[in-house]
């Protein structure tokens, strides 16, 4: 193994332009922001408690009160603060800075003198810290709130909140680690490992990598952390029922030692947080066994456990997968967050190995999922992303229960919004990957950056309509002449890409399904890149029972779906003709700016009295009538109120 | 309205000799029932334990111990002992009869001085009798306890269990009552009224069915009587969190009068369970607005939430009814106790008004899920009956967390094996519903029978090999000439029925779906039906959006299904040929007796790689192959193991 270097944009070096992309990047900034700001405050009457600020004024003695929330709520915070810091990179924002500075103030006023810092246990159960790893999100909130550290130090240069997540860094290292008198534990909900070595990469402190390392090279081994605090737990009569946290431990991946698991399992968003540690980790210290692992449990997901849509985690109970070739459409749970953590453990496969698999599900997930969790108002948010939304029914059918047909203003549990709002945010990460060999474009989102190559400085400015024009242009700034490669991405949807540099055709063979070309690039380069995005049907592999006979519109990274508010209700009693073409039309009104797909199909029309019975001998009951069908991108689905919607629709 | 009067035919003059049925009967005669007894017992060392022989053991002070099981385990005991009660009317059992008197002796002893008789209370909660009606099932034990010692009394003669469950009636008919110094509540789980009926009709003492009519109407009315008894219960200290069952009305069927009911909700057996009762009770108060309720909810019961295989209760949670036209195959409960209590309140509405549309569902759910929820060897039952089995996926996907793709040698909550044995051992009343005007042949299930007409006695003897063979004989033995109305069942599933009689052509004209032949019946007179079973596509409602582009396969009143021993795995992947014959075939070793169908289909042959993706573009990936394909019938589903299993194929 080849172990690569690679680095990461600077924020402050990218200008996000693209139309898409950077329109909702702004409506995080305008609307998403300042809202979760005021939802998090508890002063937006309509939405669900938040109380978390008021929990972190409580634990710092500036306010009385009893905390109110999960044991994670401060998490929603720190997910909060470090969307504003990449938000500062970007555009200086005088009060938004001071907003988060003060927040940042009564952060630190509420760390106990010996670091610690949470405020469910410091307001709430004072006695009980790290007593309940496997339930209580002790590290999780911990990790974010050292990610929101990394952060704001990088956005800002201020190192108030990196000193705080330091210090609370350094008293995990005290309580956690492989000594006898340490705990030998690691948290229920991983995300203190890819911390950890955010904090290593900001600080250079080895120590904080080595935790990390810890942290997973501990998860899952016997005897089990995980009876071990319970047994404590019930020998204190703190504990009197054995949770199902603890018993069924491939929920939170630590039924087996990583290196030991073979099939991604039990929840997703702690599945893929998991995994960007370890594939971060392995890298850095060039584990081949956990590299291992990172590329077997990736297979596993994404041959045998990932919705079209980017999706993961096909069940509601656990927020979970379930097992190989079991994605059901209208049951699915494919939480927002899970599509973000599978971002992240993409980013950090590919810093491992410039593969484009790996930023091709990272489109997947970005273009379908993630853009599709938030309302065009950027005020309101999906959590479950199901593929098949049958209104009537949700209601009255518990199967249900976690599915929404419109997206919700907040949640009790809302780890999502302020998710959603860090990763736009913190988009500028995911489009390079800065390799020592070349510099690997993975998504087409348009931008100007700079970065060092060797002593220099290559600017680069990408623009194009992306996804809805089929042509990207990376044009090069640079005033000196940079010597290196650009590793342009060739998306496994398209089967025809075209390239041109200065207007001469380029040989398209891809590497690891990227376009290598190397030069001496000068101010005034270009390279066209023509992405041709026919509209695809696409066919689901055929153990995939729930997509027997059915079919997906599939262009360029877009899923596409049918609604109810085009196309009429009964949307299962429509079939797309084999031999339909489709086409393009510029969407009006909400849709402006977007490409939406017509084509010809049937519908089975009937006019059965509110009489007639339930099942029909012989004969169909109905006749099928041409229908022509308007698709719209899945992403912008549910913006216009209650109504059914799917995606694989009937095959003819 | 016309009332009409209906009798019940007494069992002690019926024989069953039909092959399957009686097979059947006999089955649960041979070795059913014994097992259940050693059940009842925990003398199965590996079945979940049921200790209700031991908790009226304790209750009677004949044994030391704890309470063990759920709140209405001694419900179990009650229709173990109707099952044996029924079937001594066939044929004397002195070994089993001796049982039961023993076992009621305990049941005796095991009654309060009062009347009280419920061993949850006595032997755990003395104190709190009476005080939690919603959730605690002490007059759905009562219930069957009635139930019991009506059904011993009718098929013994012995009035020993009647006089106790009379006395146990009598203590309710303190309790509970319009009065002040009374209790103004009702069961959460309906039994107790259909019950009391029973007690009246056997002792005709009206005042069991003036306290039936009391809880049907007191049933929903405001002040809510489960709120009033769990305020006194909080104040009481003996109840801290409002328990779902109390806030979740229409669970049982109490968030409205039955009156203003609309459509059938919550439980699926508490409602047909209570709608048995409406339907009896009804009649003989000639309660036109009980009437009518019974015809609206059987209505919406049948039109908008049934399962081809006359399933009800479309969830797991709360074994409940979805909402209209929500059937989802896979995920559906379709409780055999439910099946069982649509086959009573069918039974009702039949005796109420003598019209085949109930007797067609009724045999539907005989046919189908009632007998399919026993194991040919007798000793393993369902109790979920999904319509689709897809083996891998149970275990991995909480939504199926119900779903059992084999019979089961018990349960915690054994409500079905001895339901299902109480209506095998009572099928005689199914059969025949005698009003004054005519007697009404529901079921071709082949017996003979004597019945009182007038002064006379009727003997009829049916034969035939129903459902196999299309032929049903009905022929009179009777010494006696007898003027009367025979009133035989032409089935909903047949479309070209003929009758003749001593040899005549019959004119098939239908009265309400019964061919009434009306004469003087002189002994060998001969009637015969012959009901052509051509195996039936059979299509969904085009609102039943899980059936959209699927067909199923009826002969008869048996439902088909495809199992993957017959027909390989993926059974998703196999297609009907639109044009494919059907073809009968003699069923071989476990279907010796049985036929089974054939028919061409074809099957999505696919050679894909381990590695293959999870989606493909363009086109299909796979061929389609010719396959025969073998349908057995759903009964006879699961007893070769685990295997795929559907109903629902897909239509070409």
């Amino acid at each position: 193994m080849n172990w690569p270097t690679a680095t990461e944009v600077d924020l402050h070096d990218l200008r996000i332009t693209d139309p898409l992309i950077g329109k909702c990047r702004e409506l995080v900034r305008e609307v998403t922001l300042p809202y979760q700001w005021e939802a998090l405050n508890d002063r937006i009457p309509e939405v669900t408690p938040s109380h978390s600020i008021d929990n972190f004024r409580i634990a710092a003695n500036r306010a009385n009160g009893e905390f109110y929330g999960t044991v994670f709520q401060d998490s929603d915070v720190a997910k909060w603060l470090e969307a504003v810091a990449w938000l500062l990179c970007e555009t200086s924002n005088p009060e938004l800075e001071r907003t988060a500075d003060d927040l940042i103030e009564l952060i630190a006023a509420a760390q106990c003198g010996d670091g610690y810092l949470n405020t469910y246990f410091t307001v709430k159960a004072p006695g009980e810290r790290w007593s309940n790893l496997s339930e209580c999100h002790e590290l999780y909130c911990a990790g974010h709130l050292i990610e929101a550290g990394v952060a704001f130090f990088q956005a800002t240069g201020k190192r108030r909140l990196l000193e705080v997540v330091c210090r609370l860094a350094d008293h995990i290292a005290v309580v956690f680690g492989p000594e006898r008198y340490q705990l030998h534990g690691y948290d229920g909900h991983p995300e203190i490992e890819l911390a950890l070595i955010r904090l290593y990469e900001a600080t250079l402190e080895q120590r904080y990598l080595t935790l990390a390392n810890y942290f997973v090279e501990q998860r899952g081994t016997e005897p089990h952390f995980y009876d071990i605090e319970y047994e404590k737990r019930s020998r204190q009569r703190k504990a009197h029922v054995e949770p199902w946290m603890v018993r069924d431990k491939a929920y939170s991946q630590a039924h087996l030692p990583v290196s030991e698991q073979r099939t991604a399992t039990g929840h997703a968003v702690r599945f893929v947080y998991l995994m960007t540690g370890v594939a971060h980790l392995a890298r850095l210290l060039q584990n081949e066994q956990q590299r291992q692992a990172c590329l077997r449990l990736w297979q596993n997901m994404v041959q045998r456990q990932i919705y079209i849509t980017g999706g993961i985690g096909s069940q509601s109970a656990g927020e979970a997968f379930s097992s190989d070739y079991d994605l059901p459409n209208d049951t699915a749970y494919a939480e927002s967050c899970a599509s973000i953590g599978l971002m992240m453990f993409a980013r950090r496969m590919l810093e491992m190995e410039a593969d484009s698999r790996y930023a091709d599900v990272m489109e997947r997930a970005l273009y379908n999922t993630v853009l599709g969790s938030i309302a065009l108002d950027g005020r309101h948010f999906f959590y479950a992303n199901p593929l098949e939304i049958h209104p009537k029914t949700l209601r009255s059918n518990r199967i249900y229960s976690h599915v929404s047909p419109i997206r919700q203003p907040w949640f009790g549990c809302a780890c999502c919004p302020p998710n959603i709002a860090r990763l736009f945010t913190s988009i500028g990460h995911y489009i390079y990957t800065p390799h020592s060999d070349a510099l690997y474009v993975n998504l087409y989102v348009g931008n100007s950056v700079s970065l060092p190559v060797g002593e220099h400085t290559l600017r680069l400015r990408m623009s194009g309509n992306y996804p809805w024009e089929d042509q990207v242009e990376v044009a090069v700034e640079s005033e000196q002449p940079i010597t290196h490669t650009l590793a342009l991405r060739l998306p496994e949807w398209c089967s025809a890409p075209e390239a041109r540099l200065n207007g001469e055709p380029v040989n398209c063979e891809s590497h690891k399904g990227y376009l290598h070309i190397h030069r001496t690039w000068r101010q005034g380069d270009r390279c066209k890149l023509q992405l041709p995005m026919k509209a695809r049907r696409v066919y689901g592999h055929p153990q995939l029972h729930h997509l027997a006979g059915k079919v997906a519109i599939q262009r360029g990274p877009l899923i596409y779906c049918l609604e109810e508010a085009d196309n009429g209700p009964e949307l299962h009693n429509i079939w797309l003709d084999a031999d339909s073409q489709f086409s393009l039309v510029e969407g009006k009104g909400l849709f402006a700016g977007k490409i939406l797909l017509r084509a010809d199909g049937f519908r089975l029309q009937h006019s059965l009295s509110e009489e007639a019975p339930l099942y029909h001998y012989d004969k169909v009951p109905g006749q099928r009538q041409p229908q022509r069908l308007t698709f719209i991108p899945w992403f912008s689905r549910a913006n216009r109120g209650e109504g059914e919607m799917r995606i694989w629709i009937n095959d003819w």
